[in-house]
């Protein structure tokens, strides 16, 4: 399809933006998965599995998507999932999104290795925002993310524990982001090229593009790869639910688990104390081969959904989608990809248009399976295959 | 396929024929679903899923395709369903398909959003049609129409019931339809340029190209957008099965509801006093992700099929699959796009055409089950996969 | 693939050489099969489901891959199916067959509607070969039909009960076989003028072009389509099992009853006493949407086999797929197209070139699976999916 | 996917490389499979389909990937499968796999129809290699042939038990490898001149291109078409298990039996005193439509797992699918074409750099599943379908 005259109406849509602005690297880091992107791919096709029950003459007139998602006023049950280098997709992505976010009244999760710093999208913020932290090997850093996390109001922070190694992500390696020499100037360059409007817009005009949480942490770097490979030293694979323990008690907010696929490890992160969870295989960015979070969710939400939040992520790419997950037992979703394309294809304008879609698409999905409120969606709400 | 020199001989090559005379926003309304495209995908494959039952050796000399429908003989059980806007896909399209239809002996439903008016139609008919309605919100234009119909000889009502609010049909996004202003303008133009026999044909020579049953309605509409725009302030989600029991006591002839998808709102129109329902999901074009036509008719056909008539609709594209259907339990079918295809493609002669193919396949497929009358077509003539 | 320096190996290269010789129509005819070709796909997809059972370190130095059909040696279980107009494929094109078929030691069935006469046949064949006919209105013609193959050594008659009716073939009708006048002419003849090759080889030298076992009997018929028109004519869906049973009466030699997909059919055949059946659906060119054959030998050869020989064929590609149906119960193999393809791709070499190879494969399939005689494949060499 | 400029990364990217170096016949021998691959497809995809089961929160800092296959200490459970003709990959081909092998601290099988002889290899080699011989009618010959192998440090023999035919391999045949006279000839030469580089490096410079193992056997031979002629005469459809017996007797080092496929063939190899099993359908090489080896290997390995070594081979690509193969119970996997791909396409440097990637990637997945020993994986670390 090409786009050139005509208007996006889906999040697909925004990725044919994003790939005709962004440089191939960046692109490929956004849209990528890991190895073999079968976990990718199954996340987004086995929600086009599930089959949704069409009722008719009820009266669906108040149809309200709003909802509470960790204590705060939602207008429908979507957040903007953490998504590093976001503001390497547009200038300052995070601020654009983050104003998108507040106008669609929906949460906006920011990164720890977002390029604005919490400072910065706190100030463009007009609703609390959440914050999303990795374990890494310096705890006392992680207690001074932590103060100024809060500080920046902050109240509910996702902890992301799927994250102990990186993951292998073919593409990126093709694009030569973890070699260096000539040859991997000489790619960069070429792709550089090809995309002016980009270099010219966000990579002259949107700088610094650094870590901005972590730039007093690593005083030296310069770029975000050196950011990434201080990133890369601080995974810390000992991490065990211990150290969650050590987190509970270190942050006064709402904790959020993020990275979870299995019942055992849903019931030990009740266990610890979480208010909630984030049913996530990292949008298949990680291991791949594990099964899609659209199979794990009923699992999950029936072991532990009376007790803590679950949120589900990957693969969502539409409102009757952010139903179905609903309706397998999730209170709401987290989407990745979906704005940040958005925002790469065509920035804040992008994220409101494609957030005001979704929630139409929504309420229409609770119109022709005749609910009128979010906390209806359930099993009955789907045909049997 | 190029056809340039050769003959059409299925549906879908007729929608190739479609493709290359409408512009393309046209053809995307025409051929175009909702969200994804799904369910309008699985229509289509769930009928290829069903196995006919080869016996051979059966004296099979006196096959008969007719029966009768809705109290009206038809030389085979096919209807062509109410397609909104049809007379833009040729000119005094609805004019051209009625003639058709009554020429294969089987019978036409005006759209309430057709373009030729009643009057037109019945000028042209020579066979009583059908009319459907869609429930709106001024009920007095409810029972004007009525009035309207029923002079026209329309004895019976296809009330639509799946249609509470418009679908999110992405295509039209793209082609600017929702959209205003310079930009979405230019692309329309553009279109239109590149059709310049459709622009001469329909667009110069079919005028007046407005919803014909409604001009009275909305005196102020020079065109078929500004009629959209009134349609859509009157979708109704109030609706329910009490005003059903309304329009059944306004209403003298026979009534169909056409958009039921479940076993439970099948048993509701039976105790409503429906004289039938078509199994329906809008040909996809309303809540994606909702199941096939195909699988839900058995369950439905089981439960009320012996109180009431079952049509079914959406994906059926061949004589064989209007034997699927029948043999799944319906008396009859509905097709949306495949005339609307012919009619486009090329016109009054087109639809005769392939409901011609259509009878003779039907026969054809009785000849090798070894069945000659149409009530005889069960689930013996079926194979278990 | 382009062939053009390279070699052909399978079935499908041959059909890849039969495209770029013969005249779009006449590969279309060939080529194709009714309605939307789901059956005809089936049929080759559901072979490739069956899974071989690989043993290894048996002693299989004696691989024999000889069996006996219908009282006749063959040097491996396959036999040339019935082809109308294969004679259009090559100059004089079953002679060119009969030949390839004896020299690899396998039966070869001439069809009704074959171009070369039974005598010329005859003339050609170092051994006996089949007749097929199919039941035509005019009984005396049958009777004198019966005669003639006898005559022309004929002991085994394949009676064809699947064509009471011609089957929609799309791709015939969009190639204007169906259709008369200059716009089909011209398509004709831009087809022919496109294989020069084909014209001067086939059908300057290979003349005449008409069924040469019906042209006493449609004196007047100058061309192919005219004796189409008579035979179609002729199609006669009167016919029923006391038919057969006169016919059993009329032919003093073996009677296979080709065109059963149905156990109760089978059971039939034997009852009427046929001393074979042919599974078949005929290559998916009647009744689209029945069942593959490869689904339905089972249940049938347990049904009948021991009472009869059973025969199978329809999308059968390789000498793998011939040890497949051998496994499910069949005792031999028929094959259409490739063979048709191979003549028309390369004549009578073609076809014994792609004969000796199916044969290899045969015996590597039995060398792996370790069995050394054909009556010893069964489903003890399958691998249960 | 052009790597003009980008970076391999997985194992189909070395393919890419090959097939742009390599002459056709030579890429076709090396990439192609039986008749139809499906074989050759279903091991890659069955691989896919196993789900592995994502755990967190796993102290996983000390993963060791190594373990012992056949009494040698690797550092992962990976083995170089033999790969005849692997010396025309790239200048002397074996020689430069064997580094790479012993870089990665894996095991090199080299092929009895390999390039270099055991002496060239053993000059290469810093670690033991393994050594793998078909069955072959001259007795004597594999004599000799044993005690080479053991004289050249060879302790492990894999003897492979699933060729007493070579396979049909038709792109070898389209390519002319099996075909004498001109226009073979003059095929091969157009293939060549295609690949310049290829001849100037391999072809030129990297002579002897005979079967290094076999020259003095096969004296007058003096180019690869030869020794194959030799070879293909010596294939030996008599051997049995008696033959192993013999050669058990033979052999004072470890043996291997390779290419076993059945629960009943396992448990002979295992009464005959193999002390291991390769789990293998020659990489879907000799009898297409045969089971998968994932599909097999579970219930093998329950059945002989406890008794012998089980490795597996077949559509192996990735570090992923090694964690897969060692959760269905292999303790080991064998790798072919991968290894190839990255000879082919970049040297001993390519195999060296895909070892290391598919080591990570099995650290990765031994993260993320929590385990942190070999021995530890199991199907305990798999979801359910
Ligand atoms: C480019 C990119 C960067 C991401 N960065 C982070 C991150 O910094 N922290 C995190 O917890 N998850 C991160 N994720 C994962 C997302 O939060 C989310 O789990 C995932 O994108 C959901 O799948 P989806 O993209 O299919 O919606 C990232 C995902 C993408 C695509
Ligand atoms: C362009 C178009 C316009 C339609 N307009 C109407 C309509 O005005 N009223 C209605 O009840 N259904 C309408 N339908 C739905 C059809 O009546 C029918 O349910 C559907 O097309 C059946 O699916 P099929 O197109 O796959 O045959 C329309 C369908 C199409 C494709
Ligand atoms: C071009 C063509 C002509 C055929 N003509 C006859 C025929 O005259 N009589 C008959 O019994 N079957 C006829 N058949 C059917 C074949 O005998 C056979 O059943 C079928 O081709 C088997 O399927 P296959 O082509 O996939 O091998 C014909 C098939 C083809 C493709
Ligand atoms: C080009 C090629 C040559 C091979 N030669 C041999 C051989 O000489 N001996 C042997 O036992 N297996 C041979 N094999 C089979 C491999 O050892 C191994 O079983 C197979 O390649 C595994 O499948 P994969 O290629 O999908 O990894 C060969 C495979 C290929 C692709």
């Amino acid at each position: 399809m090409s786009l050139s005259l005509g208007y996006p109406a889906t999040s697909d849509d925004y990725r044919t933006l994003a790939r005709a602005r962004l440089p191939r690297f960046l692109f490929d880091f956004l849209d990528g998965g890991a190895t073999d992107e079968q976990t990718m791919a199954v996340n987004v096709a086995d929600w086009g599995r599930v089959r949704l029950r069409q009722r008719v003459l009820v009266n669906v007139d108040n149809i309200d998507t709003g909802t509470v998602l960790a204590g705060q006023s939602c207008r429908m049950p979507v957040v903007l999932a953490p998504v590093g280098l976001a503001g390497m997709m547009a200038r300052r992505g995070e601020v654009q999104a983050v104003r998108a976010a507040n106008g669609a009244g929906v949460p906006f999760v920011l990164s720890t290795v977002g390029i604005c710093p919490l400072q910065e999208v706190q100030a463009a913020a007009s609703e609390p925002f959440w914050f999303q932290l990795y374990m890494i090997r310096d705890r006392a850093l992680i207690q001074s993310l932590l103060a100024e996390a809060w500080a920046a109001g902050c109240r509910t922070l996702v902890f992301t524990v799927d994250l102990p190694l990186p993951g292998m992500r073919h593409r990126d390696t093709r694009n030569g982001l973890s070699s260096g020499g000539l040859r991997s100037a000489a790619l960069k360059a070429s792709q550089l090229l090809a995309r002016p409007g980009w270099v010219w817009d966000v990579a002259l005009r949107g700088t610094p593009l650094t870590f901005g949480n972590l730039s007093e942490a690593v005083p030296g770097a310069r770029n975000p790869d050196a950011f990434k490979a201080w990133v890369e030293s601080q995974f810390d694979p000992t991490v065990t639910w211990a150290d969650i323990e050590w987190l509970r008690s270190q942050w006064p907010g709402r904790l959020m688990l993020k990275g979870i696929l299995d019942v055992e490890d849903a019931r030990a992160a009740v266990q610890v104390g979480a208010e909630g969870i984030v049913v996530s295989n990292h949008g298949g960015r990680q291991l791949d081969g594990v099964a899609s979070t659209a199979s794990r969710l009923p699992a999950i939400a029936a072991a532990v959904g009376a007790q803590t939040t679950v949120l589900v992520d990957g693969g969502i790419r539409s409102g009757v989608d952010v139903f179905r997950a609903l309706a397998l037992g999730a209170q709401g979703v987290m989407i990745g990809r979906p704005w940040a394309w958005a925002l790469a294809g065509a920035g804040q304008q992008g994220v409101s248009h494609m957030l005001a879609g979704w929630q139409q698409e929504l309420r229409l999905a609770m119109t022709l399976t005749g609910v009128t409120r979010i906390a209806d969606i359930g099993i009955a709400q789907l045909d049997s295959l």
